[in-house]
């Protein structure tokens, strides 16, 4: 029997089909449709599902649920998905979880975006041989999760907001309106803002030329990768302050969480990889209570799968209904 | 059948006896020897816990265990304690377990004298209520603990270490070496290092002049508090300090965990009570992520005696052992 997992994102759906071992047999990338509103991006999930099934020479029929991680506020009772800023026209509360089962006809099960990367990462991915992790996911904004004996603490509901932890009082601009937030230096949309306003004060950068070469309307993860590798000087300061963020709230979680590993993941994260890792490392050091036990930092490793995974992860698993008897279809099972 | 708690500081020991259902029925509250070194501590740890069951009414023969709250590193397979610098002449790795258990011939249960205080507090006392919980205790130092569904969270040991997150990078010199940790501006040793180099610059306080006429060597709680009462500029400029610090740190470990409740412990903690509980939760607001979420920010209920009595929550209940053919003792227990 398979699980499907669906990574929604503002600007693409990843679509991943694992197997009873959490090997991906199968899957499917597009891009999120912008101008069919909520509705067309649902029928493209849905659409993602089939193809990445027929991916792995599969049918619906082997389907047992579908988990899907999105942005926003996720209500699991309703299966709806409210202020989901990052989709398109999703306004107000979209029902999902109800078109999607009518569409494919099994459970479907909704979930936090960075949770069940988080989760992936710690079943499936870097996070594996240790029993407690922060994650730390660096994309347009800077999310987490922490997972303690090997379960995501969830607190209240709303545990994890790493990027939210204050860096520095009365600091930089942070897109939550707050000052001195990790995700004021270390989201790619605040380090965007930060390098227009550089410009704009005359400082010189390839970062918008590598953009526009790239035919992007934003500084994607592979531009700033690109810009880094070209030595740009403003992208490997506005990436060393990044660093420098990152380290101090992942030294400032350690010292209360004393987890046994820290996990660099999202979009930003996963480009930059084992060096930027192990740079956050040596960064989260000086700050440490006890430097002799720093926990491993380490880069995520399921990359862009991780979402989709995580969320085929949330998909319980289920062993096919009995016979109408309650009779086991195959007693050699 | 009985357990005993022993709060072991550098100033004072204190005592408690606590019956199986959790109340307090006996205790004993003495100076810490100071130039007998660590076998005058001892032995007067085995005089007050004696002096206690005899508080209580009852003897040796009823009690089920001792727990010890210490300072230091404990060790619990060895039974030691090491690295207690508050505590006198304690140079080295000190057998603690052994001779007591020797003297009063039951288990000893030696456990880190924060973490017993916010189990104490989550078990007992302000805590009580919430499944998940951070205690922030401000004394010499400030030390703490997490409480995740109703356990104690030590990560690999060393877990709860919010006094020294960083809530200023290169911010003021703290006791552990480092700089701009929590502790080093809501913790009693570096609030008063602080005081002191204002003094030298020429500023006007009371807090030495009240120290002295309480013959104390050092800015205890008591002495805070009396300047805060008699409106001391500079020891409302450093509590008020302090309270920024501790509205920071808090809002980052709420950001992080979504606890329930945040516990304000410790000497001064205790000592300052509920208001200045209510001016953390009111400085901690601005950062929090989610403020129509605040958690309740609460003074420690138990005050004095936290640690004693969490300290003998180590101690396992036990029913007496049966007769020696196995028969119970009372049948009509």
């Amino acid at each position: 029997m398979l699980r499907a997992g669906v990574d929604l994102g503002g600007t693409k759906i990843q679509v991943a089909i694992v197997d009873a071992d959490g090997n991906v047999v199968g899957q499917c990338r597009i891009p999120t449709p912008q101008d069919q509103g909520p509705q067309g991006v649902i029928d493209a999930m849905v659409g993602a599902v089939r193809s990445a099934l027929a991916d792995a020479g599969a049918s619906e029929s082997d389907l047992t649920g579908v988990g899907v991680g999105s942005p926003g506020q996720i209500d699991h009772a309703s299966g709806t998905v409210s202020h989901a800023g990052n989709l398109p026209d999703w306004l107000g509360t979209v029902e999902v979880a109800g078109p999607m089962r009518q569409a494919l006809g099994v459970p479907i099960e909704l979930a936090n975006d960075v949770q069940v990367g988080v989760m992936a990462e710690s079943q499936l991915g870097a996070g594996r041989p240790y029993d407690s992790m922060l994650g730390i996911f660096c994309g347009t904004g800077v999310g987490g999760g922490i997972v303690i004996h090997d379960e995501l603490w969830l607190g209240r509901g709303a545990a994890g907001e790493v990027g939210h932890m204050v860096v520095e009082p009365d600091g930089a601009p942070c897109p939550c309106g707050r000052r001195g937030c990790l995700e004021a230096y270390a989201g790619r949309a605040a380090m965007e803002i930060k390098a227009r306003k550089l410009v704009k004060k005359g400082h010189k950068t390839s970062l918008f030329h590598i953009m526009k070469k790239k035919e992007r309307t934003r500084l994607s993860s592979g531009v700033w990768a690109k810009a880094l590798e070209q030595d740009d000087d403003m992208a490997v300061g506005l990436v060393d302050r990044a660093v420098w963020a990152l380290g101090l709230a992942a030294a400032s979680a350690v010292n209360l969480l004393d987890v046994e590993a820290v996990v660099i993941g999202g979009g930003l994260g996963c480009r930059l990889g084992t060096p930027f890792a192990d740079r956050i490392r040596d960064a989260m050091i000086p700050h440490l209570i006890l430097p002799e036990k720093t926990p491993q930092v380490l880069s995520a490793a399921l990359g862009d799968l991780g979402g989709a995974m995580g969320a085929a992860l949330r998909v319980e698993h289920t062993t096919p209904p009995p016979g109408p008897l309650g009779e086991v279809a195959d007693a050699d099972a």
